[in-house]
């Protein structure tokens, strides 16, 4: 296929033909080669026109927290309502397991035989930086397609979280009912990603559930990342009930609401409980994204912040690639340890040590 | 004065000598003329062998919250010690309002007329990464002086926690007794920084101090930066009643030390209740920074803090150099405003962007 029919096969193949040329460009543009990268590039950007049409979901959770059944619970009741839905995965930690075990097509049965889905494994190119480029690009390919929810899951390896956040339009943060009391369950600087956290999971132990969901809560409220409508009136926020529902065990209940009459124009993250194996929760999982993106889009800010990914994009590829120049100076190679060492054993300040390696690379 | 004399001043001069020569180090180091920043170089080289003796103690709080009047009783309970204690600020706001209100000497009126105290107000050269520098340069100084406590203060514009929690020992965020009543006190990313959580002014509003120091306290423990002694039991920590103490309302009471009999051997943040202006708590806080210190210093995570603090600090100036260079190549700029806003009104791809000023960069 030249790079003309796969633009072709993509933006208005028959089903088959679409899923074979979307698939040759997602592997031409994991290629390393350079008249590969070359073809890349100019069937990116003849695609991009067709893009940008899905919303860009981003789903985390640590191995056990029952991503892969959620998603395929997703997966199946958006197609069910008539989307088109493409699960895409950014697992940096593949390259050295030496296959992914996100996106395996055994893990969403039913899902991954859908006409419907489309559901790609991590790419496997080493560091971080790189398999979130891949996943990018993969996106824009299944935006052209005609996929208009597009799904970006991580385990959360290393800053993954933070690459996956930086490519979609809401982050969802996927919690067991324990999470309040496993302390290691969430990760430092993760939690004010999350627009939505959803405790799964939540009929297994509904106490639990209750009181994880108040106690995220209340965090997210004190660390600035909920909304307070109390604020004006200076009443503490601990006098105040913090389940604000007649029955705090009900599954796919939301908590969080009632801070909407505060200011119904900003999303506040939220917290709900589901349980996606037997499929509870996932309809009020929806209601929230769609009332979410309601908000973002009403007042630009969907926009805004794929305006603000875009150049961070850019420009986190452009401080990758000069920091590889740097690195493969022959000059700065000859140094780089010694001074490195010498700064470490306080020999050498680290302002000084980085002026002299930067007048090498000139 | 030559560096030669300049070096000696400092590391051997009497009080004025020493704090004339210190004043010159300062100036030298912040002058931008290539001359003055080589003979810079030369002097923090001779210097860094008597660098590192302090410890070195990072505070940050919004305006209102005590910081001067808490760093000035601090100044004076360790002086009183036999300690000889720096203040240093890192404020880049100071470049834009023209002059620096941190570090303003009428702030600390006692201690900043006294000999065994010296402070300095943020430098103002515009860029975080920039004052940062200079102010890490200026704390090597201090310590070349003989200064065994330097405390850098921060209001927390902007990055500015990050980098003094990139260059001190131990992080310390001052809050006031509302703090969990009112969102807008608590910065996105700031509380995972905080070593330790200092609540000031809580003999205004005892309650309201003990309200929030049990949020904090359990917000801690949920996003993971708290011990949890029940982990293995697998009890809910909201059985516990958070407080532990016989009196709650006792200014200068620990919370969070409970945690340390689950493993004495690791640092867990805690959350401490002063009064700065009644001098209530201080003596507190310093048994907590003794203990910070000495856990941490026992393990070798002090020293291991500073060398990972070094080697970043030398990637960071790298970094902030590389692209500095980038910014100005002939050819880049030529295309860098074009291609930004072909990224952002996604007529090109960021990666596609990125590759190709990389190849003008050549």
């Amino acid at each position: 296929m030249t790079p003309e029919q796969i633009q072709a096969g993509i933006v208005g193949g028959a089903p088959t033909v679409q899923r074979r040329a979307m698939a040759k460009a997602i592997t031409l543009l994991e290629s390393t080669r350079p008249d590969h990268r070359q073809q890349a590039d100019a069937l990116l950007t003849g695609l991009l026109p067709r893009t940008g049409g899905a919303f860009r979901l981003g789903i985390s959770g640590v191995p056990g927290v029952g991503k892969s059944t959620f998603i395929e619970a997703l997966g199946l009741y958006l197609i069910g309502q008539g989307h088109r839905v493409a699960v895409l995965a950014v697992d940096p930690s593949s390259s050295v397991s030496g296959g992914s075990i996100l996106g395996d097509k055994t893990r969403m049965e039913h899902l991954s035989v859908h006409e419907k889905a489309y559901i790609r494994p991590s790419p496997s190119s080493g560091t971080l930086g790189g398999v979130a480029e891949k996943t990018r690009e993969a996106m824009l390919v299944c935006e052209a397609a005609g996929y208009d929810v597009v799904i970006v899951e991580t385990v959360g390896v290393g800053q993954s979280e933070t690459a996956v956040h930086g490519m979609t339009d809401m982050f969802c943060l996927l919690q067991l009912p324990n999470a309040g009391d496993d302390l290691q369950a969430i990760k430092k600087g993760v939690m004010e990603l999350a627009d939505l956290v959803v405790i799964n999971k939540a009929d297994i132990d509904p106490d639990a559930a209750t009181r994880a969901r108040a106690q995220i809560t209340s965090s997210l409220r004190l660390l600035g990342l909920h909304g307070n409508p109390d604020r004006s009136q200076g009443r503490p926020k601990s006098d105040q009930a913090p389940t604000g529902a007649s029955d705090p065990h009900a599954v796919g209940e939301r908590e969080g609401t009632q801070d909407l009459h505060h200011d119904q124009q900003i999303w506040h993250p939220q917290v709900i409980q589901i349980s996606a194996l037997h499929g509870q929760g996932v309809d009020t999982f929806w209601t929230a994204v769609t009332e979410f993106k309601r908000l973002q889009t009403a007042h630009g800010r969907l926009a805004a912040r794929r305006q603000q990914q875009a150049r961070a994009w850019m420009w986190e590829r452009i401080e990758s690639g000069l920091k590889q120049r740097f690195h493969e100076h022959p000059q700065v190679r000859e140094k780089l340890d010694l001074f490195t060492r010498q700064v470490q054993a306080g020999e050498l300040a680290a302002s000084t040590a980085a002026r002299q390696l930067l007048e090498l690379f000139d």
